[in-house]
């Protein structure tokens, strides 16, 4: 996945360089690693791609906006982004070493936002995150994990450049919308896989392995909410930041990423209850299974105890048995065997122990 | 259900163009698929039905409400809905495809309400989903999936044109409260299983046919709990909202409304508790019942175990065992088992093994 | 009961009509079904009983008081008194089928409020339902279902005219409280059931009888919370109402019933949560009950083995057995049974299987 | 404990009646029933000890409070003290019997709290209910039930007139402090139960007997719980009650025995949810268990169905069976018979079943 | 650990006495059991070491800040500590005995707080206990119990003057931020043992030492928990509190605590949850487990029943069987037997009951 990323900042190559006010400080996209792409736009247009190093340059400028998307930098990068940004010390911390709760921070005129990503690849669940530093006129993002590059993101927003004209805010906007979008193919998958298991579950006692599948499906949900509730949170603080550039439109916006993400969470919330129930309907059926095992079990144990406690009393070696001498005797306790065996079982069939 | 919708845009047909301000703009109404009725309200009566076309122009006009009523529309005839209205873009994406959660959106100076719908078909609980745009002077409600028809909210509303002329609100009012009202039979047709199922749990061990019923009932449950709750919010919040038109009046109807949505979500969650407990009874039940079973196979195991040890022994070939040559020996033996059997039977009967 | 609540307003007729302002308009109390009581007080002493439909005369009067009492009426004598008071149509639509929350509603400068009640009858909880209209000078109670009277608050009222003279929201708390009052006995009922249940369960394994007790007080309990946690909500808005005659000495007695509902609310959560703490214990007592078993039944199997397995080899036929020809073999092998038996019984008997 | 109580109301008699500004009023204390003691203070001394009836006179004096301790007061007895200090009839209506929540309420200038007090005796714990009425210069506390005496209270109080001289606030601080550290024991030796329980349960199943023990111990956490839960909102409260004589000092005073409850609850808290840990590890070792009973009663069942079987078969009648004619044939089976069983010892000691 | 403690003081001894305002009063550091550090900082850097009696002073100096570190001080010495610093008499009783909730109190302008420790030692969690106290040009810290010493956190200040230029807000920050950061390899200790447990519940029925491990996994969650989600409360009101010298850096760097800790608490709430999927599947696959087991008992008691109840009728002994007197009699019912026996070993294999 990561190989595809490097292969747009070169093919949107050629558009670079246009109409740049500072054309003359124009570079090549760097190829340099952890950095997939650096783009300068002017009322949501393209205009040039740059190296980390010029990012400053670019910043006082009117509507512009600097957008920059690393994954995984060392910290010779960050350091370069944070000066080229005066970015936060503790929010590059925080950038440098993945496992962050989902947040979103306020460093005085800059805004420091935390995501976790999910995805599904060869029915396992990736979870990667994403922090994004957002300011007047830039927009960093920076990947940790093996999720899903956002240059579809950075596609989407080049082909509506009167949205993007919004700047940095509605990069922000696009990117935690597309994080969103992201989730929900995977809570589809999990629901499917509960549905099939759900079946199972009615059908008959689950055997180790579904029982190992509800388990895994339960920490994945517990994980997914783990991701998801912050986010929550998150995206509806974005609906009432007074920011600059922060229109009523893009409030609309954010209110239906919330939406979104709110949904996500239902979903998840109904799954891991689906699940509880599974659980509990598992341990009803696996008793009513047992029972029906002890009653079966006794009931044969009765039948067959017959004709081996008759069996015992007519092999005992006394001499004065007159049954064994009668003609006949040895098949009319046959026939009391069958006979008796016979009317238990049709006992225990009526009483639906067998 | 979709057939029998058709009928009434005809029916009302008749009633059309009468005292219409514009009357020579009228049209027969359309047969487009997708649109179940559109019709032109003044002063709480209707005064024609008009194509989606003609919208626009009864918008501008004093105690005029425009009430379309549309089923799954394709995106070409939301497309005409929303360039007559200017609806939002965000909502008619929402619109076009169903699955959202039921909210209260305002959008400037209009509203857009999601609510999902329930109703039984054949033992069945059908869930549907409404959308539903008002704005100052029109009413948009878009249907998707197997949900009853509004036209009985249109019929009655039109036999009282005294609360109609209160315009979009009422409206809202009325489709809210049916969908609410329609709450009720889903609830109590749950209601009845549960209880069959609590006689059945209390009278014997649930068998697997049961407990499928008893899951099933806790996920229809749940899934009408997720359609409620959100709609408790949606509700409470039209008993505050400060809209043009919107007066104590409507504000009591809301309350109303509210009301009536608690209840339903009350008896959700009583139903709810309720096949807990019969998930628990029905553990206990069936430990108890297995605790039964288990000593019954143990006091008839005990019970036969004594012929055969006793016939066993007397079986052996032994040259010397003078029981064997006793006269009445046999018959010895023989009382001997029965009376030992005898009172191993009384001693677990009187235990309550058996 | 209900025979009984019609003499009362029988009774009472001796002492009307006597200082009634308008005593010339004074009837005899009407034998009218659905109609309990109807009086007028004037500075808390009843002046004289009145039909539904002279109460519109009395409304105006300084320090009066008009007090209703209807037992399900029907929808005529409903519309009556609505006539006769004014009151709301959606809180008449509310009184008219029971089955209401509890809840207290204002409409303009009246209040409606619904309660339910429960009293024992024969073992059972009988739940009721009363719904209250309260406004300036008047006080209408209706009672559904077969709840207590309130004459019994009415004849208390009576019994103090200085409190009564506070009008009617004085009768208001009365009532209130006379309903929480009757909570108590039914919630100690269930208390006592729960405390034999908590000895049996703690005694030996509860049998099915026992389960459907268990599981019936939990259902009621469920109900009774059902019933008093709204209740708690409109008890606590009455503490901080501001109406006409609601004065500081009528916020504390409203107080008092907050704190005795709440009350009642603890102790029924109590008895939920130890009602819960039953089912564990019963599962617990349960397994260790099926493990004694189980143990039982192993240990017997096994010491009834060595009989059947001795005894079946000395019973083959092989001709050469030197065993068989030995002088007291038999003995020898009856002593060795005994003696294996007998070992293996201290044995179980030691590791305290049996 | 009452008998002890007693003596100390005259034991302080000496020191009564030095600098009273009253002096000539002075009385004997009361031997009277019910009450424990009834003193004056000034400055935070002890200036005599008075009749219940004289309390009025000493009511408007600067710096002076009547502190009065009963015991199960008779109507007589809290009528006379209702009248002394203007108490208000509910107050003294819900003191008249226990069994109340613990509460703080505010009747005009005065304060009614009630607390439920715990203590061990014998291992037990007793409940008992205190309510105490706190106004301008006086304290009456009302102990219900068999609760520990506040002599030990005025001890201290009396050891720090400094303190004292606050008034009945800190009175009333000081007596809610003394409830609270009282049941810091109670929880402790909760605590070392539910420890021996934890041991006992992780090293076998648990009798009948540890299961009801686990069962108490669930109840009496619960009734501690619904004595505790309350009183932190009472303290809370204290901490910001605005009264004449509530200075910052007592406030952090107050603020401290918040803190004590709280840690109370906490511990309360942790130890029901360990209880909790309990049971469903004791369904855990229970369950394991019996599985264990059941494969060794397996195993054994296997092993010795052996010789059953093969001695059954070489115990036939038949005329025909060569083997039992054979030279040592018999030794043979029975080398067999060993052979086998030995070898299916060992396959089920592998495989962990025996 | 607290031997390694007392070196610093002499390590740092050196440092000491260089550009102290006050040198002549300075001492030798000194051996005081109790007192692990006490040193007077200005402008960032360490002047001098000085005894606990000469802190009054140092306190009215600008930019200077005093720093006490202590463990587990007599009364003695708190006594001291609280005259040099006149601390409030409540938070030294506190301070005195350890077992204290985590909170953050105001005493004036003094803070008290209170957080609980947790580090690894030998694979046990050891909890510890830190009291700090905060004002105007001071911090002392009193740690009770096996905790980690705080020298390793006075190192770090030390190494950035500029920081604690800031004063003892910095270093009550730094000691807060150190704490939080101990939590998490105790988190992770028990998340791996976590793991492992997973996977052995899903591989095998868990055995009584794994359960033991799971119940002992539990109560130490709950445990950390409690120490934890108070610990949230503390740092967020740090977040906010308006103190002389508190910044906004601070304010930020508080935040970063708080995130910190709050993401303490959401591994320990999941691993929680996780603990309790864990035990749900123990409790599904000990079932299986057991239906599996009589699965199998019940086929081999069907599979044996055959012989003995076949050999058993061809012992009996009388006199006139036809079959015994047969030509391959014997070997036509070993046949049988043999055929029977393996009919029912593949029908038990073909029901997966085998």
């Amino acid at each position: 996945m990561v190989r595809h990323e490097g292969k747009e900042s070169f093919a949107v190559d050629n558009k670079a360089g246009k109409n740049g006010a500072d054309s003359n400080r124009l570079h090549a996209p760097e190829a340099r690693p952890g950095v997939i792409a650096a783009a300068v736009y002017q009322n949501g247009k393209r205009i040039c791609d740059i190296p980390i190093g010029d990012a400053h340059h670019w910043r006082q400028k009117e509507n512009t906006v600097i957008w920059i998307g690393l994954h995984e930098p060392d910290s010779v990068l960050l350091a370069e982004v944070q000066s080229e940004f005066d970015l936060h010390p503790l929010a590059i911390e925080d950038a440098s070493h993945a496992h962050q709760r989902p947040k979103l921070e306020i460093y005085g005129d800059a805004m420091f936002v935390v995501a976790r990503t999910a995805h599904m690849m060869d029915g396992e669940i990736i979870f990667g995150e994403t922090h994004l530093f957002v300011g007047r006129g830039y927009m960093v993002s920076v990947r940790h994990g093996p999720s899903t590059s956002y240059n579809l993101v950075r596609q989407r927003c080049e082909a509506s450049p009167a949205a993007l004209a919004h700047g940095e805010n509605y990069i922000l906007y696009s990117i935690l919308d597309f994080i969103v979008d992201n989730y929900m193919p995977v809570v589809e998958g999990i629901h499917e896989e509960v549905e099939e298991l759900e079946e199972r579950v009615l059908r008959d006692m689950l055997d180790k392995k579904d029982i190992e599948r509800l388990y895994l499906l339960r920490r994945s949900l517990l994980r997914l909410r783990n991701a998801i509730v912050p986010l929550v949170d998150v995206c509806r603080r974005h609906e009432h930041l007074e920011l600059p550039g922060m229109d009523a439109t893009l409030h609309t916006l954010f209110r239906d990423v919330t939406d979104h993400v709110r949904r996500v969470q239902e979903d998840i919330d109904t799954l891991r209850e689906v699940l509880a129930f599974t659980f509990e309907a598992s341990l009803m059926i696996g008793q009513s299974e047992q029972t029906e095992i002890t009653r079966k079990l006794a009931s044969w144990a009765a039948i067959l105890a017959v004709p081996t406690a008759i069996a015992g009393i007519y092999g005992m070696n006394f001499v004065d048995m007159p049954e064994l001498h009668m003609r006949y005797g040895y098949f009319a306790v046959l026939a009391t065997i069958f006979i008796v065996c016979g009317g238990l079982y049709r006992f225990f069939k009526k009483a639906r122990w067998l």
